[in-house]
């Protein structure tokens, strides 16, 4: 993400918004897309699969659990392998930070796209956030998005500030003191959850990742006490501003770090977010396929 | 199915058969099913799969086990979700009763199929069954149908016995007593399998579920004994009617309650059952999308 | 393969260079193809699914691991059941030598193409062998093949050194001595991994497959030895003659049997084999549909 223009990140959210208001494209005809998800997915990997039909292509069906890396074959090998038998275009999300790095500078002759890597980045994510801000607000500067949970675990927190950022919107955060890490504080500062509530134009939740929390941390972390401190309930929402976005990324914990009855109320973008992803994903494949031609 | 009128269940079944016997539809095209099946499945899952495809449909490829339901994600978000990323068709099956409870009276705007919940409905599998007594004998009323094997675990039993009922047919049952429970005396006499083999005009034979006995049942479960009191062999189809018909939902446990010989005899109609549920699929797909416009 | 003529295996090569050479195929146009992998893959997989979909062909999406085989379901059964719900082809992969003899001689109504079975055959990977040996050379008989390592637990040393001798090549192996049994003793002689590469047209070099070695083979294996007597460096690459191919029918093992930058060295044929693999399973996918008509 950090590597867009402001003018790239436009660029894409205005072909998103064309795909949404029913511009087709056959650019994807005759064309295959094997979707590598190393780690588990229900709204990347399907939104990418509907993205790539709704552009004419076709799936090769990729299972990660029963592919030869199994045998030990490395990521490299498998993806030119793809590649060697007909795909025109790779889909990956890998557990391994910066997985793409082994890929970049070799000799695989297809485009890939980062669907989640480590802790690293999740661009797509990212760009459907901008999208729905964008939508909603008409412009991504100027605006104040306080960002709530368990940033040093997330994929689209670091990203999602740093374009924010440079988008010229100031960036806030809340949540635990020891996910406010030092890449975080050189950012925004840091406020309560009612503050972020009452001063936000947009109060983006993280999702709490109990997979990705430390034996230890999981072990101190109880979900009642961070509800009360830091989860979105009705309360709080009436604190926000009358146009102001509640957003998360999803999978939501309910009871965790919103409550049952906010994820769908008038102020959640969150199923919004998702129908802007599939608009996103096909903006992005158009214009890897493109480069690729 | 408890749900549907008689004239309801021939709709569907004249659908089916109009399929069966070449009617194309492109009720499908541009849109999207999603297969989520919690369930192991051979038949039910690849033929919902054909039917989709063959009304133009494209499909999601989802694995319940590499979802985000492993990351704690509710049925209704993850259903919520593929709808907001582009799905218009769910078809679901899940180890749940009544899984579909929690969906039905909240926001999700696509329609689900049932392809099985728990020990409840299979209602692909009974309109199935129905057409396939239809197709043969041309009425469903006036029949005497014997369904022999493990009733309470079954989920085509109880409503495939509702059914035929409300339509005008006599049940009976067979096999061990305990399976025989209040809910099945209440609906038909309980004979031995030599009789019902005697005196039906189907029968209809359920497969022994070892996955879903409990420990107590499978330990104390001799496959030799079984088969010699309750399996169908060639002695036992013999003594059948010469127009009288043999069911099973599959797959079989040949050897259990089902001869070898007997799979595919000239009485046996256990693939041709397959065959139709292609067709009811293609019906009941094409019904809620109609409903969905 | 035994069972081809040498007219027939340059029937198939011609029809997958006409396919390279871009004809066109819709002879699987409104037919379904499913894919039977019980054992892990990447590239056999892929490659048949892109040559279906290149003919025209649907998916039905099969998880061996999630199918009624896990409750016990034979192989012929759920072929019959594929087959009943709308397949139109099966493609299989099975662990078991010979898995397709119990389908063979039954009421099987579609045609099944091997994708390797146990440690059997893999015809597929014959003839994309055979094809890229063609397509370099003009003709398979005259050569000198050599194929080496770990011939024993090979699906394609076998059918590969057959066939070529069949087609009047001479074949000779290399690597460990107790992987020489006396079926290969018996097709050609045995040399020192650099005498092969000073004298073959083709080496062929074969995965160790460490997961077909048993414990104690395991136990003993040193990689860094192996890589040293028999493993293909950049020095062995430049032993052989100047048009001599290097060919593996991957994945590779970087490190045991082939050295890192070797896998894609001038010499190396091996991305091209699996280009060439998705051609061949085009020409076996049209000829077993043509006569499925």
């Amino acid at each position: 993400m950090s590597q867009l223009s402001n003018q790239e990140v436009q660029d894409y959210l205005n072909a998103a918004l064309e795909f949404k208001n029913g511009r087709q494209s056959t650019i994807g005809k005759d064309k295959f897309a094997v979707n590598m998800f190393f780690e588990n997915s229900t709204r990347t990997k399907s939104s990418f699969q509907v993205a790539e039909m709704k552009l004419g292509m076709q799936q090769i069906v990729f299972d990660a659990e029963k592919s030869s890396t199994k045998k030990g074959e490395s990521l490299y090998d498998t993806c030119r392998t793809l590649e060697s038998v007909g795909a025109d275009l790779a889909v990956i999300r890998h557990s391994k930070d910066e997985y793409y790095n082994e890929l970049l500078n070799r000799n695989l002759g297809i485009p890939i796209i980062n669907a989640g890597d480590g802790a690293g980045q999740h661009p797509s994510q990212s760009l459907l956030d901008l999208m729905t801000i964008f939508e909603h607000f008409g412009r991504l500067n100027g605006l104040k998005v306080g960002i709530i949970g368990d940033l040093s675990h997330s994929r689209v927190a670091h990203s999602d500030a740093e374009i924010l950022t440079q988008l010229g919107s100031d960036v806030y955060f809340g949540g635990l003191n020891s996910w406010y890490t030092s890449e975080f504080q050189a950012m925004g500062p840091h406020k309560t959850v009612d503050d972020l509530c009452k001063e936000m134009d947009v109060v983006m939740l993280l999702r709490v990742q109990h997979e990705r929390l430390s034996a230890e941390e999981n072990q101190g972390f109880s979900k009642a006490d961070y509800f009360e401190k830091y989860g979105l309930d009705m309360r709080r929402v009436n604190l926000m501003k009358p146009d102001a976005m509640l957003m998360h990324p999803a999978p939501v914990n309910r009871g965790v770090e919103i409550a049952d009855d906010v994820v769908e109320c008038d102020k959640s973008y969150i199923f919004k977010q998702m129908v802007n992803g599939t608009f996103v994903r096909m903006a992005m494949i158009e214009s890897v396929l493109k480069g690729a031609n």
